[in-house]
C-alpha cells in the first residue's frame, strides 16, 4: 500500500513539476536552450503510456495513473506550443534596451 | 498484451527522450532557459516512482518499468548536473567572438 501511495505522489510531483518551466517560459519568452526534439519524444512517450492508462481505467483500475499521465501530456504539450511560439525570440536580456 | 507493449515502448521513448536535450546542452553550454525547479521536481517525482519500481521487482514483476524509470532518473540527474555546471555561462551566440 505504501509503495502505491509513493507511486501516486511521485506521479503528481512529476506531472506538476513542469509548471515552473512553463512559468519561466511565459516570463522570459525565451526557449532557445530547450530541445524541441526532446520534448517531442517525451510527448510521444507519454502519449503511448496514455493508451495503457486508458486501457487500465476501462478495466476498472488505475484512475490516478490516468490523471497524472494526462496532466503530464497536457503540460508537455503546452511547452511544445510555447517552443514554437517563442522560438524566434531572442531572450530578454540580449534584446536591445 | 498490446497495451503493456505500448506502455513499455512509451517508457523507453520517454526515458531516452532526454538524450537530445543533453546533447544540446553539451553543444551550447547554455542552460539559461531551463527551469532548475522543474528538473528538481521531475527528478523527485521519478525517484519516488523508483521506490515503487523496485518494490515491483522484489515481487518478481515490472523489470521493464524499473529499467525505463532508472534511465529517466539518470538522464534527468545528468541534466540537473549540467544546469549547475553551466548556469553562469552566457549562451555561445552572445559571447564576444
Amino acid at each position: 500500500m505504501v509503495f502505491e501511495f509513493l507511486q501516486l505522489i511521485g506521479g503528481f510531483i512529476l506531472a506538476s513539476g513542469w509548471i515552473p518551466q512553463i512559468m519561466k517560459i511565459v516570463k522570459t519568452k525565451s526557449v532557445k536552450d530547450l530541445s524541441v526534439n526532446s520534448f517531442w519524444l517525451v510527448f510521444l512517450g507519454i502519449a503511448l503510456m496514455e493508451t495503457y492508462a486508458i486501457h487500465l481505467v476501462v478495466q476498472g483500475v488505475g484512475v490516478a495513473f490516468l490523471i497524472t499521465n494526462s496532466l503530464s501530456l497536457i503540460l508537455i504539450g503546452l511547452i511544445l506550443i510555447f517552443i514554437y511560439l517563442f522560438k524566434d525570440n531572442k531572450s530578454k536580456d540580449t534584446k536591445p534596451q
